[in-house]
């Protein structure tokens, strides 16, 4: 097997616990340097001080066991046949010991934070994006700090700069003279070359609900992450909801299934971090904008079809399951929404995919 | 010592590490319930699962060591005369093991967050109502949780509903059918009776800078809390900054100041927590709407000298220093701004003062 991305787990759920917020760290796998992107920012320096402050410890393997199952370690949550590491990932931790072995752990975190120099938001909402509002001043306190690009769909960037970047809810850090955080717009479909690696993503905006109050829709993104010599991709989802039928997908997943299957060879599809917010509920019930097991093995399901009919068959795919929403109750939904989605995808002959659940701390091999 | 409150620090800072950001969790002392009133809520749920599982653990001693100076414990952060314990107050701890001693980890969490029945913000950037805003689905949940007003003067309210519960950061939950979520406004030095607990608060508007890009000016509140029967108070402050000269008070401070000399005993003033930022930086460098020790000294002086001028003495308070803001380096800045602020107070004549820093974690007895 070989490898292509990292993927540290800065954050895993959809709240409500605010320091376990949707955040991911990729880097290019076995890389020698500390540069990485974010896709959403839902927690930041706080989860990186706490996994450089681990490195070498027992904590390391450790998962908030917020139910009290003695679910210590991360086996729980991941396929067998998922590769994967306590912490970060080798590669980095070796960076960090050769290269910057007299940093102490809040200037390796400092460090970390400076090597992000592009995010990728999948929309606005405040567990996407606190950790970078609040962490952004350091960006500007920095002599060393490079200016960082955050890029989302037109709506996030204007959501941002309306509603948050405003000098109202935060400092318009954007709008200085020399700007260290700069908001950007890309459009949907449009591949985008990311700045310090030879990769490319491209955007799919995808339905997210609607307004509790306005009813309008709302949207976030699916971004597809392409290496640009082997093409190997992975594709890491926003919060996300089918609006057609369990058996159909609506014309936004639609554009973004197709595009994959033409664009990115079976073989080279290295993995998917997709949301399943809810456990299953009876059919009818509100989901609010997201995917519960049913629609999520339905979504993939459609999605090898596709692949199917154009001749081509994964043979194995690493599902990492994000954005499930800690709730009330003595059993934890991260562990039952696995659960479900494995024996659903049993049920369903869907015997190539690998699903994991992406739990803070935890760094993908894909 | 006889003691009136009970404030637990589930963050002390201002950023840019966004999950120690100021929240402050205020209780009747030695009450025998589980209720509480929020002061600012840049954390949450995050922070207290984890002082729900540090409970009786060593860990409850220790304050994350950002800066490598083997600070492991609470001590050097808080002045030899001021009643702290590490983690929640005895009282709480004795309810939790008496009345809710079959609860796992995360339910006495959820338990906690329910008896937060109101949160006073003192001004809507992030760093100050991340945490409200990311754990609020959870009172939708919970068929026991009770409804939380959110209070703040008018501009909060404003900002809350226009930036962050508009559907678009936010679900506008507060403006559903049977809202969990109530945001209200108070006004300006009008005292508000605070439900379920024999207290009132009074608001005070101050500055806080002027915005980025539209140098606006900002403003934040302090809050005056007093118990009812006995008149004794607190004063919790959200960022400010003194518009005037180091020698003066800006008007807004000197509203405020009229009014607690005016309205608390000078025994009765059982503590003040109270924001200093930065260290001490050279005249006429930019604060950005804070204190640094220099301009904190000066505003306390001011404050016993006005308590001096109606023939009443303080003879001994505490200064709960809040929201240093973690900065580059090897020094951790909380120790420095203590320090600072320790020699400044000396070289003042200010023996009556003692100083410590709201480390996350710790409860004061005042």
């Amino acid at each position: 097997m070989t490898f292509t991305f990292e993927v540290t787990i800065l954050g895993g759920s959809g709240g409500p616990i605010e320091n376990d917020c949707q955040s991911f760290l990729i880097r290019p796998y076995g890389s020698d340097v500390v540069d990485s992107i974010c896709v959403d920012a839902g927690t930041g320096l706080g989860s990186l001080y706490n996994l450089v402050a681990q490195i070498g410890t027992s904590d390391e393997a450790k998962v908030n066991d917020y139910y009290n199952q003695n679910v210590t370690t991360r086996k729980v949550f991941n396929d067998v046949n998922v590769a994967y590491t306590n912490g970060f990932s080798s590669s980095l931790k070796k960076v960090l010991s050769e290269k910057y072995q007299n940093l102490n752990h809040w200037e390796t975190t400092i460090l970390l934070y400076n090597g992000i120099r592009d995010y990728y938001i999948t929309h606005p909402h405040l567990d996407h994006i606190a950790g970078l509002i609040i962490n952004s001043p350091l960006a500007y306190e920095i002599s060393f700090g490079t200016s960082k690009n955050v890029y989302g769909l037109t709506s996030t960037k204007e959501a941002l700069t309306d509603h948050i970047f405003n000098d109202t809810i935060w400092p318009s850090l954007n709008k200085l003279k020399y700007p260290k955080i700069n908001l950007n717009a890309l459009k949907q479909c449009r591949t985008h070359d990311i700045a310090n690696f030879p990769w490319t993503t491209t955007p799919f905006k995808v339905n997210h609900g609607c307004g509790a109050c306005n009813g309008e829709p709302n949207h976030s993104t699916i971004y597809c992450i392409r290496h640009n010599r082997t093409s190997e991709a992975i594709v890491v989802c926003g919060d996300l909801e089918n609006k057609a039928s369990i058996d159909t997908l609506d014309s936004y997943l639609q554009t973004f299934t197709n595009w994959l299957t033409n664009n990115i060879l079976a073989e080279n599809f290295k993995g998917i971090l997709i949301e399943c917010s809810s456990q299953t509920v009876p059919d009818g019930t509100p989901l609010f904008g997201h995917l519960s097991p049913p629609h999520l093995i339905s979504l993939l399901k459609l999605l090898l079809k596709k692949y199917n009919d154009i001749d081509q068959t994964i043979s194995e795919l690493n599902v990492i399951v994000t954005h499930v929403k800690y709730t009330c109750g003595n059993e934890d939904p991260r562990l039952t929404v696995l659960s479900e989605l494995r024996n659903l995808a049993k049920f369903n002959n869907l015997h190539n995919l690998n699903f994991s659940y992406a739990s803070q701390g935890t760094t993908y091999y894909l």
